[in-house]
Protein backbone atom coordinates (compact mmCIF):
# COMPACT_ATOMS: atom_id res chain seq x y z
CA UNK A 1 0.00 0.00 0.00
CA UNK A 2 2.76 2.35 0.54
CA UNK A 3 4.54 3.48 -2.44
CA UNK A 4 7.02 5.77 -3.70
CA UNK A 5 8.33 8.58 -1.25
CA UNK A 6 6.69 12.53 -2.02
CA UNK A 7 8.39 14.47 0.22
CA UNK A 8 11.00 14.26 3.00
CA UNK A 9 11.77 16.30 5.63
CA UNK A 10 13.59 16.75 8.92
CA UNK A 11 10.40 15.29 10.98
CA UNK A 12 8.60 13.69 8.66
CA UNK A 13 8.45 12.01 5.19
CA UNK A 14 5.58 11.65 3.05
CA UNK A 15 4.37 8.35 0.84
CA UNK A 16 2.50 8.04 -1.89
CA UNK A 17 -0.59 5.22 -1.61
CA UNK A 18 -2.61 2.97 -4.04
CA UNK A 19 -5.28 5.69 -3.59
CA UNK A 20 -4.70 9.14 -5.52
CA UNK A 21 -6.40 10.94 -2.31
CA UNK A 22 -4.07 9.51 0.61
CA UNK A 23 -0.77 9.77 1.79
CA UNK A 24 1.31 8.64 4.42
CA UNK A 25 2.96 10.31 7.03
CA UNK A 26 6.04 8.99 8.97
CA UNK A 27 7.36 10.47 11.63
CA UNK A 28 11.16 10.28 12.24
CA UNK A 29 13.26 10.58 15.12
CA UNK A 30 14.81 14.04 13.77
CA UNK A 31 14.06 17.55 15.76
CA UNK A 32 15.33 20.37 14.65
CA UNK A 33 14.43 24.06 16.18
CA UNK A 34 15.22 28.04 15.36
CA UNK A 35 14.56 27.66 11.30
CA UNK A 36 16.88 24.05 11.09
CA UNK A 37 19.99 25.77 13.08
CA UNK A 38 19.55 23.52 16.34
CA UNK A 39 19.13 19.76 15.32
CA UNK A 40 19.33 16.33 17.41
CA UNK A 41 18.02 12.84 16.67
CA UNK A 42 16.22 11.30 20.33
CA UNK A 43 15.12 8.22 19.40
CA UNK A 44 11.16 7.16 20.46
CA UNK A 45 10.83 11.42 19.19
CA UNK A 46 8.78 10.12 16.12
CA UNK A 47 6.67 7.40 17.61
CA UNK A 48 5.78 9.47 20.37
CA UNK A 49 4.75 12.57 18.41
CA UNK A 50 2.39 10.16 15.44
CA UNK A 51 0.46 8.75 18.40
CA UNK A 52 0.00 12.36 20.01
CA UNK A 53 -0.62 13.69 16.97
CA UNK A 54 -2.80 10.64 15.64
CA UNK A 55 -5.03 11.54 19.19
CA UNK A 56 -5.08 15.07 18.74
CA UNK A 57 -6.27 15.40 14.97
CA UNK A 58 -9.02 12.05 15.81
CA UNK A 59 -10.19 14.18 18.30
CA UNK A 60 -10.35 17.11 16.48
CA UNK A 61 -11.95 14.68 13.54
CA UNK A 62 -14.35 13.77 15.97
CA UNK A 63 -15.67 17.06 17.01
CA UNK A 64 -16.38 18.12 13.67
CA UNK A 65 -13.64 20.08 13.11
CA UNK A 66 -11.50 18.19 9.34
CA UNK A 67 -8.14 17.30 9.63
CA UNK A 68 -6.22 15.17 6.72
CA UNK A 69 -6.01 12.49 9.56
CA UNK A 70 -7.47 9.35 8.99
CA UNK A 71 -5.86 6.27 11.09
CA UNK A 72 -2.74 5.01 12.43
CA UNK A 73 -0.54 2.48 10.30
CA UNK A 74 1.97 1.60 12.86
CA UNK A 75 3.93 3.31 15.47
CA UNK A 76 5.69 5.35 13.25
CA UNK A 77 2.93 6.10 10.25
CA UNK A 78 -0.65 7.47 9.75
CA UNK A 79 -2.62 7.53 7.03
CA UNK A 80 -3.70 10.58 6.08
CA UNK A 81 -5.93 12.81 3.14
CA UNK A 82 -3.52 14.16 0.47
CA UNK A 83 -3.68 18.08 0.36
CA UNK A 84 -2.51 20.79 -1.54
CA UNK A 85 -0.73 22.57 1.37
CA UNK A 86 -1.33 26.39 1.88
CA UNK A 87 2.10 27.70 2.91
CA UNK A 88 0.47 29.33 6.21
CA UNK A 89 0.69 28.75 10.11
CA UNK A 90 -2.32 29.68 12.18
CA UNK A 91 -0.98 30.25 15.89
CA UNK A 92 -3.47 30.48 18.88
CA UNK A 93 -1.76 31.89 21.87
CA UNK A 94 -3.19 31.54 25.41
CA UNK A 95 0.05 32.66 26.98
CA UNK A 96 2.51 34.75 25.09
CA UNK A 97 5.86 33.00 24.73
CA UNK A 98 9.28 33.05 23.12
CA UNK A 99 9.30 35.12 19.66
CA UNK A 100 6.11 36.44 20.43
CA UNK A 101 7.00 37.23 23.74
CA UNK A 102 10.07 39.09 22.81
CA UNK A 103 9.02 40.95 19.91
CA UNK A 104 6.55 42.46 21.61
CA UNK A 105 8.14 43.10 24.92
CA UNK A 106 6.58 41.05 27.28
CA UNK A 107 7.51 38.49 30.09
CA UNK A 108 7.65 34.80 28.63
CA UNK A 109 4.53 33.35 29.74
CA UNK A 110 2.61 36.61 30.06
CA UNK A 111 -1.46 35.28 29.91
CA UNK A 112 -3.60 37.77 28.40
CA UNK A 113 -7.30 38.64 28.98
CA UNK A 114 -8.04 37.49 25.65
CA UNK A 115 -6.47 34.62 23.07
CA UNK A 116 -4.29 36.02 20.22
CA UNK A 117 -4.74 34.28 17.23
CA UNK A 118 -1.55 34.89 14.28
CA UNK A 119 -1.05 34.38 11.31
CA UNK A 120 2.99 33.12 9.71
CA UNK A 121 3.48 33.14 6.23
CA UNK A 122 5.33 29.59 5.90
CA UNK A 123 8.69 30.24 4.42
CA UNK A 124 11.97 29.38 5.84
CA UNK A 125 13.69 32.05 3.55
CA UNK A 126 11.80 35.03 4.91
CA UNK A 127 12.44 33.55 8.44
CA UNK A 128 8.33 32.67 8.85
CA UNK A 129 7.05 36.85 8.79
CA UNK A 130 3.72 37.32 10.75
CA UNK A 131 1.20 38.71 7.85
CA UNK A 132 -2.37 39.41 8.00
CA UNK A 133 -4.94 38.50 5.55
CA UNK A 134 -4.60 41.00 3.15
CA UNK A 135 -1.00 40.50 3.06
CA UNK A 136 -1.64 36.85 2.59
CA UNK A 137 -4.17 37.27 -0.45
CA UNK A 138 -1.84 39.85 -2.17
CA UNK A 139 0.68 37.36 -2.26
CA UNK A 140 -2.05 34.94 -3.69
CA UNK A 141 -1.47 32.39 -1.25
CA UNK A 142 -5.19 31.97 -0.22
CA UNK A 143 -8.42 34.00 -0.40
CA UNK A 144 -10.46 36.27 2.09
CA UNK A 145 -12.75 33.13 2.11
CA UNK A 146 -10.01 30.65 2.98
CA UNK A 147 -8.56 33.01 5.24
CA UNK A 148 -11.38 33.37 7.29
CA UNK A 149 -12.75 29.28 7.15
CA UNK A 150 -8.09 29.10 8.56
CA UNK A 151 -8.78 31.69 11.38
CA UNK A 152 -12.57 29.85 12.37
CA UNK A 153 -11.26 26.82 12.53
CA UNK A 154 -7.89 27.02 14.31
CA UNK A 155 -10.07 29.22 16.84
CA UNK A 156 -12.12 26.36 17.49
CA UNK A 157 -9.84 23.46 17.29
CA UNK A 158 -7.49 25.69 19.78
CA UNK A 159 -10.37 25.88 21.98
CA UNK A 160 -11.43 22.01 22.40
CA UNK A 161 -7.17 21.20 22.54
CA UNK A 162 -7.57 23.42 25.36
CA UNK A 163 -11.10 22.34 27.30
CA UNK A 164 -9.49 18.37 26.35
CA UNK A 165 -5.98 18.71 27.35
CA UNK A 166 -6.89 20.85 30.57
CA UNK A 167 -9.08 17.11 31.89
CA UNK A 168 -5.30 15.15 31.34
CA UNK A 169 -3.88 18.00 33.54
CA UNK A 170 -1.82 19.93 31.01
CA UNK A 171 -2.29 23.58 29.86
CA UNK A 172 -2.48 24.42 26.37
CA UNK A 173 0.04 27.14 26.32
CA UNK A 174 -0.10 27.90 21.96
CA UNK A 175 -0.76 25.58 19.04
CA UNK A 176 0.08 26.32 15.46
CA UNK A 177 -1.86 24.78 13.14
CA UNK A 178 -1.22 24.27 9.23
CA UNK A 179 -3.82 24.01 6.32
CA UNK A 180 -4.42 22.57 3.00
CA UNK A 181 -6.92 21.95 0.42
CA UNK A 182 -7.94 18.22 0.26
CA UNK A 183 -7.54 16.95 -3.18
CA UNK A 184 -10.44 15.38 -3.58
CA UNK A 185 -13.20 17.66 -1.79
CA UNK A 186 -11.25 20.74 -2.15
CA UNK A 187 -12.42 21.58 1.61
CA UNK A 188 -9.77 23.53 3.56
CA UNK A 189 -8.80 20.89 6.19
CA UNK A 190 -6.14 21.29 8.93
CA UNK A 191 -2.92 19.43 8.17
CA UNK A 192 0.24 18.30 9.63
CA UNK A 193 0.30 17.56 13.19
CA UNK A 194 -0.38 18.27 16.70
CA UNK A 195 2.11 17.40 19.25
CA UNK A 196 4.43 19.13 21.46
CA UNK A 197 6.61 19.82 18.76
CA UNK A 198 3.56 22.04 17.46
CA UNK A 199 1.83 23.63 20.78
CA UNK A 200 3.53 24.33 23.55
CA UNK A 201 1.97 22.26 26.68
CA UNK A 202 2.46 22.92 30.81
CA UNK A 203 1.79 20.55 33.41
CA UNK A 204 -0.47 21.84 34.93
CA UNK A 205 0.45 20.42 38.69
CA UNK A 206 4.18 21.82 38.13
CA UNK A 207 4.33 24.24 35.68
CA UNK A 208 6.94 21.86 34.00
CA UNK A 209 7.59 21.84 30.11
CA UNK A 210 6.38 19.12 28.42
CA UNK A 211 7.19 20.42 24.67
CA UNK A 212 9.77 21.24 22.64
CA UNK A 213 11.05 24.74 24.82
CA UNK A 214 12.76 21.07 26.76
CA UNK A 215 15.28 20.91 23.26
CA UNK A 216 14.96 24.94 21.60
CA UNK A 217 15.62 26.05 25.72
CA UNK A 218 18.46 23.06 26.36
CA UNK A 219 16.17 22.13 29.42
CA UNK A 220 16.83 17.94 28.68
CA UNK A 221 14.24 15.14 29.64
CA UNK A 222 12.48 15.88 25.89
CA UNK A 223 11.33 12.06 25.42
CA UNK A 224 10.31 11.86 29.31
CA UNK A 225 8.11 15.11 28.40
CA UNK A 226 7.18 13.71 25.29
CA UNK A 227 5.83 10.16 27.22
CA UNK A 228 4.52 12.11 29.64
CA UNK A 229 1.72 14.01 27.65
CA UNK A 230 1.05 11.06 25.84
CA UNK A 231 0.16 8.69 29.33
CA UNK A 232 -1.72 11.81 30.84
CA UNK A 233 -3.62 11.78 27.39
CA UNK A 234 -4.14 8.05 27.57
CA UNK A 235 -5.86 8.30 31.00
CA UNK A 236 -8.76 10.37 29.30
CA UNK B 1 -1.87 81.74 22.48
CA UNK B 2 1.02 79.37 22.76
CA UNK B 3 2.09 78.81 26.51
CA UNK B 4 4.63 75.58 27.57
CA UNK B 5 6.26 73.14 25.09
CA UNK B 6 4.70 69.81 26.09
CA UNK B 7 6.15 67.29 23.60
CA UNK B 8 9.85 68.17 21.49
CA UNK B 9 9.97 64.89 18.75
CA UNK B 10 12.62 65.46 15.55
CA UNK B 11 10.23 66.59 13.48
CA UNK B 12 7.32 68.18 15.50
CA UNK B 13 7.31 70.18 19.04
CA UNK B 14 3.72 70.73 20.88
CA UNK B 15 2.63 73.35 22.37
CA UNK B 16 0.05 74.09 25.38
CA UNK B 17 -2.38 76.39 23.84
CA UNK B 18 -5.25 78.73 26.53
CA UNK B 19 -7.43 75.80 25.43
CA UNK B 20 -6.61 72.62 27.57
CA UNK B 21 -8.36 70.48 24.37
CA UNK B 22 -6.16 72.03 21.68
CA UNK B 23 -2.40 72.12 20.99
CA UNK B 24 -0.06 73.99 18.60
CA UNK B 25 1.96 71.57 16.43
CA UNK B 26 5.17 73.12 15.26
CA UNK B 27 7.04 71.29 12.48
CA UNK B 28 10.76 71.73 12.71
CA UNK B 29 13.15 71.37 9.60
CA UNK B 30 14.73 68.10 11.14
CA UNK B 31 14.25 64.62 9.11
CA UNK B 32 14.90 61.22 10.33
CA UNK B 33 14.76 58.16 8.94
CA UNK B 34 15.10 54.60 10.05
CA UNK B 35 14.57 54.34 13.80
CA UNK B 36 16.16 57.81 13.93
CA UNK B 37 19.91 56.27 12.80
CA UNK B 38 19.58 58.70 9.43
CA UNK B 39 19.52 62.14 10.46
CA UNK B 40 19.69 66.25 8.83
CA UNK B 41 18.25 69.46 8.35
CA UNK B 42 16.52 70.61 5.53
CA UNK B 43 15.72 74.04 5.01
CA UNK B 44 12.27 74.73 4.55
CA UNK B 45 11.08 71.08 4.79
CA UNK B 46 8.58 72.10 8.10
CA UNK B 47 7.04 74.84 6.14
CA UNK B 48 6.51 72.55 3.62
CA UNK B 49 5.24 69.54 5.74
CA UNK B 50 2.90 72.17 7.63
CA UNK B 51 1.21 73.06 4.20
CA UNK B 52 0.76 69.71 2.81
CA UNK B 53 -0.49 68.37 5.97
CA UNK B 54 -3.24 70.94 7.28
CA UNK B 55 -4.16 70.60 3.54
CA UNK B 56 -4.84 66.77 3.36
CA UNK B 57 -6.19 66.71 7.31
CA UNK B 58 -8.42 69.40 6.46
CA UNK B 59 -9.68 67.65 3.43
CA UNK B 60 -10.41 64.65 5.46
CA UNK B 61 -12.17 66.39 8.25
CA UNK B 62 -14.27 68.17 5.52
CA UNK B 63 -15.41 64.38 3.95
CA UNK B 64 -16.37 63.54 7.61
CA UNK B 65 -13.26 61.74 8.55
CA UNK B 66 -12.26 63.37 11.78
CA UNK B 67 -9.21 64.40 12.94
CA UNK B 68 -7.00 66.28 14.93
CA UNK B 69 -6.10 69.69 12.43
CA UNK B 70 -8.28 72.53 13.23
CA UNK B 71 -6.50 75.34 11.34
CA UNK B 72 -3.52 76.89 9.76
CA UNK B 73 -1.51 79.43 12.61
CA UNK B 74 1.67 80.12 10.26
CA UNK B 75 3.80 78.72 7.92
CA UNK B 76 5.35 76.61 10.65
CA UNK B 77 2.50 76.09 12.86
CA UNK B 78 -1.14 74.54 13.20
CA UNK B 79 -3.68 74.04 15.99
CA UNK B 80 -5.18 71.07 16.80
CA UNK B 81 -7.24 68.80 19.22
CA UNK B 82 -5.12 67.73 21.92
CA UNK B 83 -5.30 63.90 22.40
CA UNK B 84 -3.86 61.06 24.63
CA UNK B 85 -2.34 59.35 21.62
CA UNK B 86 -2.55 55.71 21.20
CA UNK B 87 0.89 54.03 19.77
CA UNK B 88 -0.38 52.45 16.77
CA UNK B 89 0.15 53.01 12.95
CA UNK B 90 -2.30 52.10 10.76
CA UNK B 91 -0.70 52.07 7.20
CA UNK B 92 -2.47 51.68 3.97
CA UNK B 93 -0.38 49.94 0.72
CA UNK B 94 -1.79 50.67 -3.04
CA UNK B 95 1.62 49.20 -3.80
CA UNK B 96 4.40 47.31 -1.25
CA UNK B 97 7.40 48.95 -0.65
CA UNK B 98 10.65 49.18 1.37
CA UNK B 99 11.00 47.23 4.29
CA UNK B 100 7.14 45.20 3.28
CA UNK B 101 8.54 44.21 -0.08
CA UNK B 102 11.83 42.62 1.70
CA UNK B 103 9.99 41.36 4.57
CA UNK B 104 7.53 39.39 2.36
CA UNK B 105 9.91 38.72 -0.76
CA UNK B 106 8.35 40.59 -3.48
CA UNK B 107 9.62 43.29 -5.92
CA UNK B 108 9.78 46.67 -4.49
CA UNK B 109 6.64 48.55 -5.94
CA UNK B 110 4.59 45.34 -6.34
CA UNK B 111 1.09 46.51 -7.13
CA UNK B 112 -1.45 43.60 -5.29
CA UNK B 113 -5.41 43.27 -6.87
CA UNK B 114 -6.13 44.04 -2.89
CA UNK B 115 -5.37 46.72 -0.38
CA UNK B 116 -3.24 46.43 2.59
CA UNK B 117 -3.84 48.01 5.48
CA UNK B 118 -1.05 46.77 8.36
CA UNK B 119 -1.36 47.72 12.04
CA UNK B 120 2.41 48.66 14.05
CA UNK B 121 3.01 48.73 17.29
CA UNK B 122 4.88 52.44 17.28
CA UNK B 123 7.79 51.24 19.74
CA UNK B 124 11.39 52.39 19.10
CA UNK B 125 13.03 50.24 21.43
CA UNK B 126 11.05 46.96 19.27
CA UNK B 127 11.34 48.45 16.15
CA UNK B 128 7.75 48.64 15.33
CA UNK B 129 7.07 45.61 14.73
CA UNK B 130 3.71 44.43 12.96
CA UNK B 131 1.04 43.89 15.28
CA UNK B 132 -2.69 42.09 14.79
CA UNK B 133 -5.66 43.29 16.70
CA UNK B 134 -5.67 40.38 19.06
CA UNK B 135 -2.14 41.35 20.35
CA UNK B 136 -3.03 45.02 20.52
CA UNK B 137 -5.67 44.54 22.62
CA UNK B 138 -3.58 41.86 24.90
CA UNK B 139 -1.20 44.47 25.23
CA UNK B 140 -3.65 46.85 26.48
CA UNK B 141 -3.02 49.48 23.77
CA UNK B 142 -6.56 49.93 22.05
CA UNK B 143 -10.29 48.00 22.20
CA UNK B 144 -11.44 45.68 19.44
CA UNK B 145 -13.61 48.38 19.24
CA UNK B 146 -11.24 51.16 18.86
CA UNK B 147 -9.02 49.01 16.54
CA UNK B 148 -12.20 48.00 14.29
CA UNK B 149 -13.02 51.87 13.84
CA UNK B 150 -9.23 52.84 12.76
CA UNK B 151 -8.88 50.41 10.55
CA UNK B 152 -12.38 51.77 9.08
CA UNK B 153 -11.53 55.32 9.39
CA UNK B 154 -8.11 54.57 7.35
CA UNK B 155 -9.43 52.36 4.78
CA UNK B 156 -11.55 55.31 4.03
CA UNK B 157 -9.01 57.96 4.15
CA UNK B 158 -6.71 56.27 1.85
CA UNK B 159 -9.22 55.90 -0.66
CA UNK B 160 -10.44 59.75 -0.27
CA UNK B 161 -6.66 60.97 -0.14
CA UNK B 162 -5.79 58.02 -2.88
CA UNK B 163 -8.70 60.19 -5.20
CA UNK B 164 -7.48 63.56 -4.77
CA UNK B 165 -4.27 62.92 -4.87
CA UNK B 166 -4.98 61.57 -8.33
CA UNK B 167 -6.60 64.27 -9.58
CA UNK B 168 -3.47 66.62 -8.80
CA UNK B 169 -1.23 63.67 -10.91
CA UNK B 170 0.08 62.11 -7.84
CA UNK B 171 0.10 58.42 -7.11
CA UNK B 172 -0.64 57.41 -3.33
CA UNK B 173 1.49 54.44 -2.76
CA UNK B 174 0.73 54.10 0.77
CA UNK B 175 -0.08 56.32 4.01
CA UNK B 176 0.44 55.60 7.59
CA UNK B 177 -2.22 57.41 9.64
CA UNK B 178 -1.80 57.54 13.80
CA UNK B 179 -4.79 57.47 15.80
CA UNK B 180 -5.99 59.44 19.08
CA UNK B 181 -8.63 59.60 21.46
CA UNK B 182 -9.67 63.72 21.45
CA UNK B 183 -9.26 64.45 25.31
CA UNK B 184 -12.55 66.74 25.13
CA UNK B 185 -14.73 63.89 23.41
CA UNK B 186 -12.60 60.77 23.86
CA UNK B 187 -13.56 59.70 20.35
CA UNK B 188 -11.07 57.98 17.93
CA UNK B 189 -9.49 60.70 15.32
CA UNK B 190 -6.21 60.75 13.20
CA UNK B 191 -4.06 62.46 14.64
CA UNK B 192 -0.05 63.36 13.72
CA UNK B 193 0.48 64.36 10.38
CA UNK B 194 -0.23 63.33 6.50
CA UNK B 195 2.65 64.33 4.17
CA UNK B 196 5.38 63.19 1.93
CA UNK B 197 6.87 62.02 5.52
CA UNK B 198 4.59 59.92 5.93
CA UNK B 199 3.24 59.01 2.56
CA UNK B 200 4.70 57.44 -0.05
CA UNK B 201 3.65 59.67 -3.28
CA UNK B 202 5.03 58.67 -6.98
CA UNK B 203 4.75 61.54 -9.55
CA UNK B 204 2.04 59.61 -11.87
CA UNK B 205 3.47 61.13 -15.29
CA UNK B 206 7.19 60.59 -14.99
CA UNK B 207 7.12 58.06 -12.03
CA UNK B 208 9.29 60.09 -9.99
CA UNK B 209 9.31 59.83 -5.73
CA UNK B 210 8.47 62.83 -4.32
CA UNK B 211 8.67 61.10 -0.73
CA UNK B 212 10.74 60.96 2.30
CA UNK B 213 12.22 57.73 0.18
CA UNK B 214 14.60 60.42 -1.47
CA UNK B 215 16.06 60.95 1.98
CA UNK B 216 15.99 57.62 3.06
CA UNK B 217 17.87 56.00 -0.71
CA UNK B 218 19.97 59.24 -0.91
CA UNK B 219 18.24 60.07 -4.08
CA UNK B 220 18.74 64.17 -3.40
CA UNK B 221 16.20 66.78 -4.32
CA UNK B 222 14.34 66.18 -1.14
CA UNK B 223 13.31 69.88 -0.54
CA UNK B 224 11.85 70.55 -4.69
CA UNK B 225 9.89 67.06 -4.70
CA UNK B 226 7.88 67.92 -1.52
CA UNK B 227 7.65 71.36 -3.11
CA UNK B 228 6.44 69.68 -6.36
CA UNK B 229 3.43 67.92 -3.82
CA UNK B 230 2.34 71.37 -2.18
CA UNK B 231 2.14 72.80 -6.29
CA UNK B 232 0.34 69.99 -7.50
CA UNK B 233 -2.15 70.32 -4.37
CA UNK B 234 -2.50 73.93 -4.79
CA UNK B 235 -3.86 73.66 -8.58
CA UNK B 236 -6.73 71.44 -7.09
Amino acid sequence: MKNELIFEGNEKKIYATDQPNQVIFHYTDVTVAYNNVKRARLKRKGILSNRISAFLLGYLNKCGISTHFIELVDEREQLCRKIELIPLEVVVHNRMCGTLASKLGVEDGFKPANTIVDLCYNNDELGDPLVNSDQAVALGIATYEELEKMFSMARKAGELLKELLHKAGIELVDAKFEFGRATDTGEIIISDEISPDTCRMWDEATGERLDKDRFRLDLGDVIPAYSKVLEKLETL
